[in-house]
């Protein structure tokens, strides 16, 4: 099989690397013949090319990795990769999210694969668990630690007692995080990860209709107060399915100190299922980095090319959004003064600016929190996780 | 897709009760079309039989569900099966951890599948999982809790300070426990799992000719000496590999309080995997169960019915046994006076009849600890997990 890598980043160059390497007959099978390289960039390798329309006219090209990242050019080339009748494998993650009831009816339409493991959980093999999990149980939740950057500094947080800024530094430094981290740290990467799971498990495409709350205001003394309540906070995605509706939300959510979640170390992630018939199923390895990222490309790829199809979507499941299944109680810290914002709630004073909020609908409790953040810009909160509301 | 099942218990029940029930598209496809009872048993349904050969013989027939456990009848059983040319799936780990390569090579030349997803792990992925690592990576090590009852039986111990014999009353008492619970708290049901696992792994058959130590001699003062030190035992069934030589284990491990599998609750599984490219990977669910393992032996049946091929093992590398890859240190509870036993080694006292012993191969600890049972029946001992030793 032929196959064309567009960029030669992290994932692009991890994806080039296992393929010359691995010793598997799989992977033997496997060919990089051309590599896609911004103009004006060296080309160090005499596959590359600066040219995409030369990898489209290929009829040798077999199968193109879409690693480039983002909105656009990546949806383009995608859709012309698919028109060309060239399979697709991509770990993007925003333009799956985005587009993937396109893609998928692109694929189908001509007659190629459109398969996308990467985009969600790294190398852990979620997406295609999720799939096989389907093929026999409906699924009602999902919900995980699904970013690498925002596990390690919470955990580095709690773990070491340092501050944001501190190991938000320390990441950067060690790669784990960007330099711009907003998307890690403010729940939109995840916000397209538990798209992408939700949309897999409802049949049903998933808008960014949902609320939002990352960790950029958590505060070293909140970790702190956390774990004198015996919680540890990890950054949480969450979708809900109750018949034919949905719930989604992204939040800080604390755990017991002896729930799983609350161990997942580093910035490795956790992704959990609840089905019908399996009963719970959690899935632990590296949601990133270049080579665990690769592996996860490299099986979709292998997938194709042994004709293994995976478990076919349509899309056109009718699901209705329901902003009430998702109900927690919250830990909210703020400056008192703003008692008045959440007085119709039932709640009450824990601590000098914490307040422990009873079980409230998630997206009642996240507008209420956007008010308090027009006075208050250092507020933060943290659902309760429990086992009986979620999965 | 027909389906006979052989065998109506938990697990052979559960199955017939997923495909009359389930809702999927791939599961309406399935039809069971025969049960095989014992003779002399009551047929409650119309599609039971007791005559095997009336299910060999019968054409309409596809594919085989083994579920009567236990080497014989089910090995002769599996074998006419695929003789018949019925493809063959099953949920015995004991069989399969004694015949795989023979059942492998039969189906080959029979031209049908035979799968055992079930086998081990229960609802979990893992062999799959396996499977899918494999087409990439070498796998080095392998290690897990691949016990529900033993792990029940420990978290009990540990979490609600209960004695043993208490909470294997009690596990009797709600199923998760047999009657001769010996195969589960002995480690022989771990021994066979570990086996399958690294048969596969390995793609070389492994034998049962390793160290196996259980709990049955766990107290409640060695559970709670333990938690004092910072521990939590589990019993872990573990292999490791160095080029062509590997080693297996199965003894009781101690994990530090924020290790994941420290935190493996009730009677849940947690098998991991490392691998070169993918690291370390772990894979959490019902180990056992009627409705989650059910569902593995019908997701092996779904790949057949749909033509996805597992990944084809030949079991034909050559692999040598080192019982030297595998070291720990220990600690030992026994009678004091039997310290000359294990006077060669590098150990101290660390509180009455606790010994801690230091970094010894694991098949001279086991050696040591025999001779020490048969003077004092009562000790027990329990390695102590270290990352960078075990994977």
């Amino acid at each position: 099989m032929n196959i064309a890598i567009l960029g030669f980043g992290t994932i692009g160059s991890g994806v080039y690397e296992i393929i010359q390497h691995a010793a598997t007959d799989e992977v033997k099978n496997l060919h990089v013949t051309h590599i896609l390289i911004r103009k004006g960039k060296d080309k160090t390798l005499p596959i590359m090319c600066d040219d995409i329309q030369t990898i489209f006219d290929d009829p040798q090209v077999d199968l193109i990795v879409e690693t480039i990242g983002g909105i656009e050019p990546a949806h383009t080339h995608i859709m012309n990769a698919i028109q060309a009748k060239k399979h697709v494998v991509t770990a993007n993650k925003a333009v799956v999210a985005k587009y993937l009831k396109d893609f998928n009816a692109a694929a189908v339409n001509n007659d190629v694969h459109f398969y996308y493991e990467a985009s969600t959980g790294g190398g852990i093999p979620w997406i295609q668990g999720l799939e096989k999990a389907l093929r026999i149980d409906a699924v009602d939740c999902i919900h995980g630690i699904f970013n690498g950057t925002s596990n390690y500094i919470l955990d580095h947080m709690y773990r070491y007692q340092a501050t944001f800024d501190d190991v938000l530094k320390d990441a950067q430094h060690l790669g784990y995080a960007e330099a711009d981290p907003s998307a890690d740290i403010d729940g939109f990467d995840i916000s397209n990860k538990i798209r992408i799971s939700a949309s897999i498990a409802y049949n049903h495409p998933i808008t960014d209709q949902f609320p939002i709350f990352g960790i950029r205001n958590i505060l070293k003394e909140d970790v702190q107060f956390f774990s004198s309540k015996g919680f540890v906070v990890k950054l949480i995605a969450k979708t809900k399915r109750k018949g034919n509706t949905y719930d989604c939300i992204v939040e800080p959510m604390l755990f017991g100190k002896n729930q799983i979640e609350a161990n997942i170390q580093e910035n490795y992630n956790l992704i959990s299922l609840h089905g019908d018939t399996i009963g719970e199923l959690k899935f632990y390895g590296q949601g990133a980095g270049k080579l665990a990222t690769a592996n996860a490309v490299i099986q979709d790829i292998i997938d194709i090319s042994e004709n293994k199809s995976h478990r076919q979507c349509s899309f056109n499941n009718t699901m209705q959004y329901d902003s009430t299944l998702c109900n927690h109680d919250y830990i909210l810290r703020c400056n008192p003064s703003l008692q008045s914002l959440f007085k119709e709630l039932e709640y009450e004073p824990i601590a000098h600016s914490y307040f422990h909020i009873k079980h409230v609908e998630a997206t009642k409790m996240h507008a209420i929190l956007k008010e308090i953040l027009e006075c208050d810009p250092t507020a933060f909160m943290a659902s309760i996780y429990e086992e009986e509301q979620s999965c």
